[in-house]
């Protein structure tokens, strides 16, 4: 790029962070966003202001970043705060719900709709406070080896899924299986599962599933629209110079946008070829459907009796949801529907009327 | 917020820009897109760097922004492309054409797909460098006070409707009239027009047309998701230190994002009041759809044709649109037509498997 000396003097404070993803580099779109927003900041402040990303494994594994941002290990880490349902079925709600919010709805309940405030309200007793910085958008519903066609064919499946969703397809009689991502394949292989879900056709294609799976369901009901949060310290966050708080903030709103943006270009091409090669797309029947939504219905009035910290913040978005469904389905909805069904290109020209 | 002694020291170059928008400041969601954008780069920079915004006809009137930052009379501006068609249809592109990208494809083109490449190697030709900063999702199409049962109902039609759209509806009877938004209550009020397309509930609203025309039709297939945009005058960018270019392009990252969130939650409570208050809800008939959609590609045949800069960026546009069209099909449309369509809560419970 062009541009004149950079602006940041050399008396400004030096900052250096450390970043701990929960994703190995190869998810390049996952593990891109808080690239993004390193890179973004770096530049910011003529590299003034350091965030470091550490892949998953290099620092704590995956599912350690919380604790490694709450201790104090590192100042910050990107990661869905999905992973911690362990702790507390709470910070669900900061990523995906089974029958969630798509993309555009959570950034408009998160940016505008108060959810920004009362998730953070939340993690905030972990000593964190969360940013957005990424999507996936809407994923699919994972490779079967055999076809859903009832209800009654989820009895006994085995399917890699973790979870709300896990809990949600206990309930019909799925037998759901946590297994990380790199050991879904030989899992599969040896039918060791029947099943098994993870993300979309670009991450799901360098897996290899479609090697051993032939049918490829949608949508991944559980995942309409997942979110990616950089936690970062709140001791960290304080000492931060304003103009630094600032630039990271607005890092992460370019995390959250360009994450979407490299899933929704990735996406077309990666499914084109996994068809091409074979797999079979399939929709989930709608009476599997409409069972599982009841199912999860279920267990969100359960884990809402028993948690009132889910309960806020769970009707909180619900109530968000509710509106915005009916406002995507006026007007959002069908104009894609239309853009799904439009005439082919070269059909007869239009009538003069 | 938080936060020790910003970091930007005082010998940073201070820097005021000014950005005219072609909006009034009653448009809070479009005009505000520029306010979030001027007040990210003050926050990031110590106030070193300021970009005043100017509500449309304060310094240029609200068609003149592209003049004026061409001209050098301001540094940016914020504004719709599509305003420009008048001095090449070309322009059109980067906002919305008739049944163009959805919000999340337009994000995904500019930012990974080339379309920022091949847009601005086209405004570039005026000294422009153009930034996406914003969208107003899809539009719905208008206020009419006859419902449009047939394609014969267009026939004669008095449509405050300008552009790509008023071209293709021309081509089906449409008289398409061009009335800047503060004329078109008193027009339709006094059947100058028959009807009236603006941007969606939380707009349309305001203006009051629910008063005088009954029937409100989605969705607006001529604005599936509009893209606003950031002009800014090619040297004062190459002026501009290379840092405060990174804070300025991360700002209208943010701006995007967040004018995308404001529309998605101020639509749903304002459709919501505009019901209960009498307005009819109508879906463009199937056939009615159709011929507009087939009378857009003749339009886009015909413009292409005449025009190889056009031709250029709509042959990239639409190879992209066609990927994406068959993506969003597969996963987000149907998620999102389940939700629109799932079970009411309350219905009969799960039944266990």
């Amino acid at each position: 790029a062009t541009g004149s000396a950079p602006a940041f003097a050399q008396g400004a404070p030096e900052v250096k962070w450390r970043c701990v993803s929960s994703f190995p580099k190869s998810l390049d779109t996952i593990f891109g966003a808080a690239e993004v927003m390193s890179k973004r900041i770096a530049a910011a402040t003529n590299g003034k202001f350091q965030v470091q990303v550490f892949a998953a494994g290099e620092i704590v594994g995956g599912f350690q970043v919380l604790d490694a941002v709450q201790g104090g290990t590192v100042e910050c880490g990107h990661t869905a705060p999905y992973y911690y349902v362990g702790k507390d079925p709470t910070f669900a709600l900061g990523t995906a719900i089974p029958f969630g919010m798509n993309c555009r709805q959570f950034n408009a309940w998160w940016y505008v709709g108060g959810g920004d405030q009362v998730f953070n309200e939340f993690v905030n007793t972990y000593g964190v406070q969360s940013f957005l910085c990424g999507n996936t958008g809407a994923q699919m519903g994972g490779w079967y080896r055999k076809e859903i066609k009832t209800v009654a064919d989820l009895k006994g499946l085995k399917l890699r899924i973790g979870g709300f969703a896990g809990q949600v397809l206990a309930k019909l009689g799925v037998v759901p299986q946590q297994i990380p991502g790199g050991e879904i394949y030989p899992a599969l292989e040896k039918g060791t599962i029947d099943a098994a879900e993870w993300v979309g056709p670009y991450d799901d294609e360098k897996l290899g599933l479609n090697k051993i799976a032939k049918f490829y369901y949608y949508p991944g009901w559980w995942e309409g629209g997942p979110a990616l949060h950089t936690f970062v310290n709140q001791k960290a966050w304080a000492a931060l110079p304003k103009d630094y708080q600032a630039i990271f903030e607005a890092a992460c709103h370019e995390g959250n946008t360009m994450m979407m943006a490299r899933y929704d270009a990735g996406n077309p091409p990666a499914l084109k070829k996994l068809v091409a090669g074979g797999t079979q797309l399939r929709g989930f029947p709608r009476p599997v459907m409409d069972a599982c939504y009841l199912a999860a219905l279920e267990l969100y009035a359960e884990t809402s009796a028993k948690n009132p910290a889910f309960k806020k913040v769970y009707e909180h978005y619900m109530k968000f949801l509710e509106d915005q469904v009916a406002w995507f389905r006026v007007c959002e909805g069908t104009y894609d529907n239309f853009m799904a069904n439009r005439p082919k290109p070269g059909a007869a020209p239009a009538k003069k009327a």
